[in-house]
C-alpha cells in the first residue's frame, strides 16, 4: 500500500537552484503517485521554472521564502537570524508535523545545525550522524558519519552502527547488514584511542552484525555494508572517494587520446565504459540522511541535479513507509 | 660529485621476499654506482637468489640474520625479543653508522618502532612520520603523517610540516612547497580540535609555504605539495587512494569487456591507458621514508616488486647527497 508522504524541498538551495531543484521535483511527481512536494523558496522564481515543464499539478505546492542561507556563513548565526530562509521554513514544516521530510541541496553546516535545534533528535540519540550510500565494486555501503558531528566518542560510533544498520536493512534490503570501522589495520589492539574505545563496545552489541575493523583500502571492495567512523575521517574518505574517482577518470580520457589508434578505440568503448562507471557515481543513490531526527533531512550534494533531487525525494517514500524512526527510536531506547 | 652511499635491505620482509628484494637489490646497482647494498636476512636464500644475476659483486654484501619478524607480531616486543631479526640487524647497522639508510618492505608496525628506538630522533623531533608521496593529476604530493603517530598533537603537525617541506624542496626539487592541512571544509574556522589547533601554528610559522586547508577531493587534484595530517587520517587517505585506483581500473576492465565493439576498443586503447596509469602507480615513487631520525629509514609497499625496491635504494642516495637530515636538525632546533 501506498502512503501519502510530504516532502519539503529547499528550491533555493546548491549550485544549481532553482532550475535543477525545480525539474528534480517535476520528475518525481511523475513517476510517484502519493507524495506531494512543497517547494520552498523564492516564489517568483519557482513558478517560472514551473510553467517549463507538464506534471501533476496537484502534487506540488510552492511555499514563499524570502531569505537564502549563503554556503559560507556561519550556520548557527544563519539558522537563528534567517527565519524567512528556505532551510528554516522547510525544517520547520518538518517540524510542525505539514511534512515528513526536507530535502536540500544548501549549506551543509545549515542543514545539519537546523536539522538538530529545529527539527530536534529522536529522544535517546546522543548525537544523528549524516549516512550517505558509497559506491562499491558490486553494490553500495553507508558511511557513517561522514560530517556532522567531529570529535566523536565511542558511545555516539556505536548509535552510528545501530542507526546504520536500521537503514541499510530496511531502505537498501541488505539482510543483517555487516557493520566495521574504519582502522589503520586489521587486528583489534590497532588504531587511535577512540577505535581502541568503540571496538568493544561494537563487539558486545548483540543487535549489530559486527566484522571488525575494516582498512580503507578495503572499503571500496565492499567488504562491510555499514562503515562506522568519527565525521572527520568519514569526510575524508566520502570527499577523496570523488577526487581519486574525477581525476582517474580525467586521467583515463586524456590517455585515450594520446595516438589515433587510442581514440579510435576509446570511441568505441565509450558506451560501455559510460555504463560502468554511472555504477560508481555517488550521485546515483540520492541524498545522504541525517539520522536519529524526529523527522528525515535528507542532504543532497552542493552540485546536484535534477537526478538526485529526484532520488533523493524518491528515498523519503521508503523511509517513510518503513517506519525507520520508529525503529531507531527502539533500538536506541532499548539498548539503553 | 657522487659520494658513497651504505644502504641496508631487508631481504626476508614484504609479501614477495627474498626474490622481489634481492632483484631490486641487483637492478639498483647495475644502474648506480657509489652505491653498496647490504641484503640483511638468511644468507642461503639471499645467496642462491644473487646467483641468478650479472651484476658488479663489490657492490653487494650479504649480512646473515636468522630470525624473521612477521606482519602480526606486536611490534615493540618483536623488536626487543628478535636480536637476529633481518630488521633490527639492519636497523642496527644504521645507527652504528655502517649504513646510511635501511630499506624495508616488511612489517610496518616493527620498521616505525625500530627506527624510533634503535636509530633514535634527530635532537628536537618529537615524533617521526611516515611520509609516502602520492600521485596527483601533475605529480606528486607529501602525505605526511600516514601512519607513524596515532593521537598527535597541533605541535607534531607543525613539525611534520617543517620535515615534509624540506623533504619536498631538496628530494623532489619543488621549490617553495604549498603546504596545506587536511579538512572537513575549506574555511578557517572548520575542523576537529586538532586541526583548530594547528591552523595558526601553520599559519604563523615562517619557515613554510602554508596555503590553509585542503578538502580530501582536492589532494588528487594537486593543490598542495605538501599534505599534513595526524596519522589516522593520512593511513585512510594512503589506502584510499589504493583501494578506489584498483577498484575503478577493475570496474574499467570489466566495462570494456561487455560488447564485442567495446573488447575490440579496449585492445586500441591498452597501451596509451597503461602508460597514462602508471602515472597513478604508487609504487612509482619508492617507500616512504620515516623523518627525523638520526639516518634515513624507508618503509615499501608491503607488496613490494623489484621496481619499488629498485627506486627506493636509488631515492636513498639523493636523501643523503641532500643532506636532509642536517636540514631536519637546523631547521627543527632553530624554530624551537
Amino acid at each position: 500500500m501506498q502512503m501519502n508522504v510530504n516532502i519539503a524541498v529547499d528550491a533555493m538551495g546548491g549550485d544549481n537552484a532553482p532550475g535543477e531543484i525545480v525539474k528534480g521535483a517535476v520528475d518525481a511527481v511523475n513517476i510517484q503517485k502519493g507524495i506531494m512536494v512543497y517547494l520552498v523558496g523564492k516564489q517568483d522564481l519557482i513558478k517560472k521554472e514551473l510553467t517549463k515543464y507538464q506534471y501533476p499539478e496537484e502534487q506540488i505546492t510552492v511555499i514563499n521564502a524570502e531569505e537564502i542561507i549563503e554556503t559560507a556563513e556561519p550556520p548557527v548565526m544563519a539558522i537563528r537570524k534567517k527565519k524567512d530562509s528556505s532551510i528554516v521554513v522547510g525544517l520547520n514544516m518538518v517540524k510542525d508535523g505539514t511534512c515528513d521530510a526536507f530535502v536540500s541541496a544548501g549549506s551543509s553546516g545549515a542543514v545539519l545545525v537546523g536539522g538538530q535545534f529545529i527539527v530536534g533528535r529522536i529522544k535517546g540519540v546522543e548525537r544523528p550522524p549524516l549516512a550517505p550510500l558509497i559506491p562499491t565494486e558490486d553494490g553500495v555501503a553507508l558511511l557513517v558519519d561522514c560530517g556532522a558531528n567531529v570529535d566523536a566518542r565511542a558511545s555516539h560510533l556505536l548509535q552510528f552502527a545501530n542507526m546504520g544498520s536500521i537503514y541499510m536493512e530496511n531502505i537498501v534490503g541488505v539482510k543483517n547488514p555487516r557493520v566495521a570501522i574504519v582502522n589503520i589495520g586489521a587486528e583489534e589492539d590497532k588504531g587511535n584511542m577512540l577505535v581502541k574505545e568503540t571496538y568493544p563496545l561494537l563487539k558486545t552489541c548483540p543487535d549489530i552484525n559486527f566484522i571488525g575493523s575494516i582498512e580503507a583500502r578495503d572499503i571500496p571492495k565492499g567488504y562491510a555494508d555499514v562503515i562506522v567512523c568519527e565525521a572527520f575521517v568519514g569526510n575524508v574518505i566520502l570527499k577523496l572517494y570523488e577526487g581519486i574517482g574525477s581525476t582517474l577518470i580525467k586521467k583515463i580520457k586524456q590517455g585515450m587520446m594520446q595516438t589515433l589508434r587510442s581514440k579510435i578505440g576509446a570511441i568505441m568503448v565509450k558506451p560501455a565504459l559510460k555504463a560502468t562507471l554511472k555504477d560508481f557515481d555517488a550521485s546515483e543513490y540520492g541524498g545522504a540522511p541525517l539520522l536519529g531526527l524526529n523527522g528525515l533531512v535528507v542532504k543532497t550534494h552542493g552540485s546536484s541535479t535534477a537526478k538526485e533531487i529526484k532520488n533523493s525525494i524518491i528515498q523519503c517514500v521508503t523511509f517513510k513507509e518503513q517506519h525507520i524512526n520508529d525503529k531507531i527510536n527502539e533500538k536506541i531506547n532499548m539498548t539503553k
